[in-house]
């Protein structure tokens, strides 16, 4: 089979690429080509060189979904986004790239089809963000989508457009609302979130890192091998099961950011959990307090898609995947 | 004020401008200017004859938009589309119309506040096709729109741009989700909802109608004067007290066949009653079947949005406004 990945050079787009490239048959068929895209152009691990051609493109100009599909992928993983800050600050440019350049691409599926009968599977990554304060304390499956945020909206509108287009048969479509991904590998990044991975991943090699909400803070988190495994999950699931509701809340994990470092004490003990530093910062109390704090993923995980169930578990896949298993 | 209304040659559209020449003093202050546009040209009633600029547009081509936002209307309604069956028929015309339409006057509007701060009110018609099946027994207010229909889509698209444009102080907005109007004047049409209509309309004036489903199925039903009611308190309410979720579903009457058929009996006799000919379409039953059968809009009710309790005052209603109080 044909794989695009667009929005490989993102941290699930690697983390995707790179489990491709250690489990080849987890799509389910012989890979013939791997074409990866992003903003900037993706690397390819070497174990998919022969296969994979790496391009820097931007979805939202013109011409180019058209020029993506016309290659007729089987598969396509769209994960290519602005992300939340960004968006609410450049309204044109959210707009342009989260909604137009989905709906540029999912124009170009039907376009392709038009001409000669191709209808390929979708992968679409949501976002949490679809949904608004108030909130229940768990969140069913039923909620309404009210976002708070050009982010939100822009993911909820795609989510409408993947599945109309999905119904009248345009391609196969599946949304993956990913929870918030934890622990995020990297650098500290200045995302209001960022302070849920900071605490884990920075102590974890030595480093001091600025808690600044209360221990009662309660999220809703995934690994990021989870998130691969939703996309490959999805990939590869059957959609007859899913039926016309195509846009999925992604199991998780319901934590509070004491309950992290008390995992964290566990996993790692008191050498990481004194490196990390109090600093309460109202603005980010206030943004957090309106985030969503559980969901009752009931319908994926009866589809088969799965998350850890402890952040003892979280700390444990980030410690194997990114630090080689060494605390 | 200046008020543009556009679709304002469709049945609610003609209502609601007979509405405000019957109640000058509806929208909360002294009309200036009314602006009304449709695909065909509108016609105004006399009363309004010295304010009214009627004009046939079509919203989905390139620049109409902003050339009726260069007037700066301070109050928008916004009822043009095209119906569900056709936005099924032709996709693309049903996603030009009904999505690019609607994001093109949203659009003309926040252009026309960057030349020179502009925040109108605009008044959305949308509709109950947001939700799709499966349903509960009630929908309540936070239910998920789940769309079965390229029309429920375009409008639960347009109802997040709505909201995230009001977020952002694009403009006031406020959505309308009507419920199945009922009765609705002129002849019979091919709609699979018509029947609900055709068995009151036409007995009242003598003829026969066909009732192609068992009178146990429920819907969800307003009269045009609560549509028009709607549309009114949509204009002139303290958009503050409804908050960041704009869009919201109309009180209505959840009511089955046989109690229409029984409500008829009561104001009309069997003089009515007896020219309804039970001729079963499974076709039109399959489609019905799918359909919500009643909501609890209790947020639209506690903002103030009134409709009728029985289809006594519903059927009424179109003697009064439609038959000049004569059966």
């Amino acid at each position: 089979m044909d794989v695009l990945v667009i929005g490989a050079a993102g941290m699930v787009g690697r983390k995707l690429v790179e489990h491709i490239a250690a489990h080849p048959d987890c799509l389910g068929g012989d890979i013939r080509s791997l074409h990866l895209v992003d903003i900037v152009a993706p690397s390819a691990p070497a174990a998919l060189s022969s296969i994979a051609d790496c391009a820097a493109v931007d979805l939202s100009t013109a011409g180019t979904a058209e020029k993506l599909i016309s290659r007729r992928p089987d598969l396509v993983f769209h994960l290519a986004a602005i992300v939340s800050g960004e968006a609410e600050a450049d309204f044109d440019k959210g707009y342009r790239v989260n909604l137009d350049g989905s709906r540029d691409l999912f124009d170009a599926i039907r376009a392709e089809g038009q001409r000669e009968p191709y209808r390929p599977r979708v992968v679409f990554a949501s976002s949490i963000a679809v949904f608004g304060a108030p909130f229940p304390e768990t969140i069913p499956d039923e909620f309404l989508t009210a976002p708070l945020t050009s982010y939100g909206a822009q993911k909820a509108i795609t989510e409408l457009l993947l599945a109309d287009y999905s119904r009248r048969g345009v391609f196969d479509g599946i949304g993956i609302r990913l929870p918030t991904v934890c622990v995020r590998p990297g650098s500290p990044n200045k995302a209001a979130s960022g302070f849920f991975s900071n605490i884990l991943r920075e102590p974890l090699v030595g480093i001091e890192a600025v808690l600044p909400v209360s221990e009662d803070v309660r999220h809703w988190f995934a690994s990021p091998r989870s998130a691969v495994g939703f996309f490959v999950h999805g990939a590869t699931l059957d959609l007859d099961r899913v039926g016309p509701r195509r846009n999925l809340t992604m199991p998780g994990l319901s934590a509070t950011v004491g309950e992290e470092i008390a995992a964290l004490q566990r996993v790692a003990g008191t050498k990481a959990t004194s490196l990390i530093r109090r600093e309460p910062d109202p603005v980010i109390m206030g943004i957090v307090a309106g985030w969503p704090t559980a969901f009752d993923a009931s319908r994926a995980a009866s589809l088969g898609f799965t998350a850890e169930t402890s952040f003892d578990e979280i700390i444990r896949a980030h410690v194997e995947d990114e630090l080689a298993g060494v605390i």
